[in-house]
C-alpha cells in the first residue's frame, strides 16, 4: 500500500508532514518504512485562504484533485493533504467530487476528522477545544464542523487577534512563517499571543490547525494545556490506515 | 520541468535532499518553490553497502532504475538519488544500462560529480579532500574515481578508524543514525572520530560522502576544516538543472 500526499499547500508543511510520517512509524532500518509518493506542486495551488475570503474567484479544489489523480494514478492508495485550510467544505466537498467526478480510486484521508478522532481517543475529557489557524480555517468553520457534532466546544481567537497576531505569524510578508520558512521570534511571539487568549478563554487543549504553526510552537504543552498538532495526528491516521502494525505508540512527549 | 527522487535509500536521506531544495530556492511564497516528486519504497531497496561487500547477490540498481523508470513516467525530468553509496559503479552504471534498455527519458544527475564541480567552483585552491562515508564507498572507491580527475587528492580513513568509528556512526543497531533517524551522541562522536583523523592527515575540506552524516556533523566548518554535505551539493545540482535563476547564492555559512 503506497501512501501519497499533495505536498505543495504549503511545500514546508508538506515536508513537516514527510518527517513525522518517518518519526512516527516503527523501523530499525531503512527497508522497514513505508512507501510514500509525494507530490509538491505548490505553483498550480492558489492560496486557500485568499479563495475562501474572496480574494481569488480560482478554487484551489481542481488543481489539488489533479495531484491526488496524479498520485493515484502513480500507485498511491491512500492519500491526504497537509493543509487545513483545504478542508474548508468549498474546497475539500468539490476535491471529493472531482475525483469522484473522473472514477479515482483512492482513500482520501480527512485531517480534521482525523484530529477528531485522536481527541476522542486520547483526550476523552477535555471540552473545551481551542483552535489556531488561517484566517480561511476560522471563517470557514472548520474545525466547529468537525468538532462540535461530536460534543467539542471550539474556541477560536477573535478578529483582532486572529487578523494582528495569529495571521501574520503565517502570512506577514516580512517575518510570516510562510514567507521566511522557519518561525521567527516576532512568529513565535504572534502565534504564542493567540495560544494564550485561548488558554484565558478556558480552553483544555489547543489545536495547531494550520501546518505553518508547529514551527512557531513545536512544545507539546504550554503551562498545563496539551497542544494537538494536526500535522502529526494526519502522519498517524496515514501509517494507521496502511500498517497499523508499525504506529509507534501514542505519547504526549515524544 | 519537475524534479524526481528516489527518497528511500535512505528514507531519512530523501527527507534530507527534500528540505534542503525548499531551503536553497529562493522563494517568498509557497507558489515559488519548485515542482518535486519524491518517491520513497525503502523495502524494495536493498542495502547498498551490503551489496557492494559481497553480503548479498541482489543488486539495488534494479529496484532504483525501477522507481527512476516510475518518477519519469508521472512527469519528472530531472531527477537523482541521494545515497553516495548508490553511485558505485557496480550499481549506477547498472541504473543507467536499466534507464537506457528501457527508454527512459530522464535527466540523471550524479550526485559525486556535483560535488566534484561544486569543490572546483567553491573551494578552487583545496587539494586535499577528505570523504567520510560508509564502508561500501569507501571499498568501491566512488570518490577517488570521480575526483582524482580533477587533480584532488582524497584521504579516507584507515580500515580501524573506517569500521570502529564510520561505520558505527551509521549502521549502529543500538546507536548508528540509520536504526535510531537522529544522531545519538555516541554516533556524533564516531563521526568526529573519523573527521579528525582526516584533518590529522592533511585533508584541508571534509566531504560528508554519506547523506546520514550530516545529521552528525550538523556544521559548516571543523576547526578551520570546510565541510561539504554532499546532500546539499545535490540539492543545489537539482535546483541548478530546473531554475537556474531561483538557486540561492551559496555561502559557507548559510
Amino acid at each position: 500500500m503506497m501512501i501519497g500526499v499533495v505536498a505543495g499547500a504549503g511545500p514546508f508543511a508538506g515536508l513537516d508532514l514527510l518527517g513525522k510520517i518517518l518519526a512516527q512509524t516503527q523501523a530499525t532500518r531503512d527497508q522497514e518504512h513505508l512507501t510514500v509518493l509525494s507530490l509538491s506542486l505548490p505553483e498550480a495551488i492558489a492560496d486557500r485562504t485568499a479563495f475562501l475570503l474572496g480574494e481569488t474567484a480560482v478554487n484551489p479544489a481542481y488543481a489539488i484533485a489533479a495531484q491526488f489523480a496524479q498520485l493515484a494514478q502513480a500507485g498511491a492508495s491512500v492519500a491526504a493533504i497537509p493543509c487545513n485550510t483545504a478542508h474548508a467544505p468549498p474546497i475539500f466537498d468539490v476535491v471529493r467530487a472531482e475525483l469522484a467526478r473522473q472514477a479515482v480510486t483512492l482513500r482520501l484521508l480527512h485531517m480534521i476528522q482525523a484530529v477528531g478522532g485522536f481527541l476522542q481517543a486520547h483526550f476523552p475529557h477535555v471540552r473545551r477545544v481551542g483552535v489556531l489557524s488561517t484566517t480561511g480555517t476560522a471563517v470557514a468553520r472548520i474545525y466547529p464542523l468537525h468538532l462540535e457534532p461530536l460534543g467539542y466546544t471550539v474556541l477560536t481567537p477573535p478578529p483582532g487577534v486572529q487578523q494582528g497576531h495569529v495571521h501574520r505569524a503565517i502570512y506577514d510578508p516580512d517575518y510570516g512563517i510562510k514567507a521566511c520558512g522557519v518561525a521567527t521570534d516576532r512568529a513565535r511571539a504572534d502565534a504564542l499571543a493567540g495560544a494564550r487568549w485561548l488558554q484565558e478563554a478556558g480552553a483544555e487543549l489547543l489545536v495547531l490547525g494550520c501546518t505553518e504553526l508547529p514551527l512557531a510552537i513545536p512544545e507539546a504543552t504550554l503551562g498545563p494545556t496539551p497542544i494537538v498538532d494536526a500535522t502529526l495526528v494526519l502522519a498517524r491516521a496515514l501509517i494507521q490506515a496502511v500498517a497499523p502494525q508499525k504506529l509507534r505508540p501514542w505519547r504526549l512527549r515524544s
